[in-house]
């Protein structure tokens, strides 16, 4: 296959530009390697109440759907932040979109680049060689669980709740990736108090007898938080439920200091997508100082997932040379900054 | 009042040497400043279990509720956490506990000290100055909340819920703290997912008119998983739900590089207990190594709780002492490291 439909939903704050700059590079791309993209825009977040109330518009759904794969910029903006009351938010948008989708698996790759390393809020001797894959579940848990307010009687809950079913196939991708790396796969959980991760364990277990030659540890969700800093090399895969994992993710992604770098796919059975994972960052709209490479790299993991493997490594390739090279936005180089649109240029004149 | 009466639950691995520092720093204070410390011990945790089959046996609850305050070692065994079947947990006997004496709110200070800053994982200018003070909320969330396992279906469920009455005490008690330091506050939620966390939201914003001088925010506890790294100065004091602190608060105590010395109170109406956050360390169990710091200084927060101020205060300044003198154990002072007695009886000779 060599021709894609692709959905782009740019989304809110500097998806836009981001995603903008990935289109770019799919163009190269398809030159180079004689494919054929075919995008199709459609709106989502913010972007999307303000045009039609809706931060996932049907329309919106369906193009994903009939597409082979999502590239997706940001979704948030500070109107509906500070607004305690709106009923609709663009977070909804977002999250209708992965259950619709059946996006089960979000996978987020954490290493550190020797070039940048000096970024880091943490010492150097600590992190260097850090090389971490996250699987965070995320059509479950308590994101999806029944929810409840009484504003009467003060009160309100939420119901963490998980079956087999949505436990088994993250593990199954997870210890499939440690397979094909260090061999080592941690559960973060909290097991000393919570059933659902009583549950989760015993579903490790059993499902590590398939994968003899993956070490399964487990780890308290809390210990894991300390673990993270004290000593990121010692993890190479990890594998967690949906609230953990929003947590442990976006504490991990500090080690390597420029959030603006790191990329992640959401894996479904017949749905993807592909998504930077810093945020709208509404205060750099429109200023064309994003920093592009996390949407360049997810879009390198969109090419994996479609299968164009000398075409994804092609672009990793042409990343590091920009990397390498100082030719990146301001985020990684006060003296001499290139702009979004300068650093997608660069990666595309490498390809 | 000059008369306490002390419970001492020391528990398992490290718990009884290092309370056993804190009790001789205890009779030093009650000759110098003529005060009365009545202890009595009881059983907990692992060590609980094996005599007498429960992790909170009766009478150690009845000593605990007649006592002015509770010292309390650690808990914790290897032997259980290796056995996903055992019915009885060590764990079980702190979280009722903590639920029989509606220590509803725990505390815990974080500071670095600057002949230590070089033990931090994290670069001597992210964290040089900070001050946090961590208010986590401890008997009611998903910790406390129905759970449900069906083993036959493969499904379990864990439920999240809070009231108004279980927000608000802990509420004022953080806005009261932040009154007496930098008066910012800042409640860590996941308000864009859990009806749970917009309840928090909601209390704290109703409680911040009383206390028009503190400044109140908001932060998503992912981001705050972030924010603690990238740069935890900007914190003042944090208030938090159950589940949230409990990893918040772990995350954060890898700042000052030495978890050996952080203390902890659990404050209720009627009762509080201290305890140093470092667990049981079962592989230091005996060895003298076990630093008494942690142990020591939520000593110190029993005597602030007491209203014991200059006792407090000597002993905070007779911890400094020790600490620059690098009269400390061998986490802290490879090169000439001193034994956990040796630590507290240089803090005895000191007051
Ligand atoms: C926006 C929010 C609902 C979302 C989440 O919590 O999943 C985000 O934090 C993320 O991790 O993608
Ligand atoms: C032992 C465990 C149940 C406990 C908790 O999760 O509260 C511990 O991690 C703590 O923070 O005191």
């Amino acid at each position: 296959k060599t021709d894609f439909k692709i959905a782009v939903l740019a989304g809110d704050g500097i998806g836009p530009e981001v995603v903008n700059e990935s289109i770019k590079i799919l163009d190269a791309i398809a030159e180079a390697f004689h494919y054929k993209f075919e995008f199709k825009q459609a709106l989502v977040g913010a972007e999307a109440i303000f045009q039609t109330g809706n931060p996932l518009p049907d329309e919106t759904l369906a193009i994903c759907k009939e597409s082979d794969a999502v590239l997706f910029g940001a979704i948030g903006d500070p109107s509906f932040d500070n607004n305690p009351d709106a009923k609709v938010r663009p977070e909804q948008g977002l999250l209708k979109l992965r259950k619709e989708l059946g996006l089960f698996a979000n996978i987020r790759p954490l290493k550190t680049y020797s070039s940048l390393i000096e970024k880091s809020p943490l010492k150097k001797e600590i992190i260097d060689g850090t090389d971490i894959q996250i699987f965070r579940e995320l059509v479950s848990g308590i994101y999806f669980g029944e929810k409840f307010t009484d504003e009467e009687a003060g009160y309100a809950y939420d119901i963490c709740k998980y079956n087999r079913d949505e436990i088994t196939p993250i593990v199954h991708m997870a210890f499939q990736e440690a397979q094909k790396r260090r061999k080592k796969l941690t559960l973060i959980d909290k097991a000393n108090v919570l059933d659902t991760s009583r549950l989760w364990r015993k579903v490790c277990k059993e499902i590590a007898a398939e994968y003899p030659d993956v070490e399964l540890d487990f780890m308290f969700v809390d210990n894991a938080a300390m673990q993270l800093i004290l000593n990121p090399k010692q993890f190479d895969v990890i594998v967690t439920e949906n609230m953990f994992g929003d947590i442990i993710s976006d504490e991990a992604s500090v080690i390597g200091g420029s959030i603006g770098l790191l990329p992640s796919a959401s894996i479904g059975n017949d749905n993807a997508m592909f998504e930077p994972i810093h945020g709208s960052y509404p205060q750099a709209k429109g200023k064309g100082i994003a920093n592009p490479i996390a949407s360049i790299l997810s879009t390198a993991m969109m090419l994996d997932y479609l299968k164009l493997d000398h075409a994804a490594e092609k672009l990793r390739e042409s990343v590091e040379h920009a990397i390498e090279n100082k030719y990146v936005t301001i985020d990684l180089n006060a003296e001499q900054p290139y702009s979004t649109s300068e650093v997608g240029s660069f990666i595309v004149d490498y390809i």
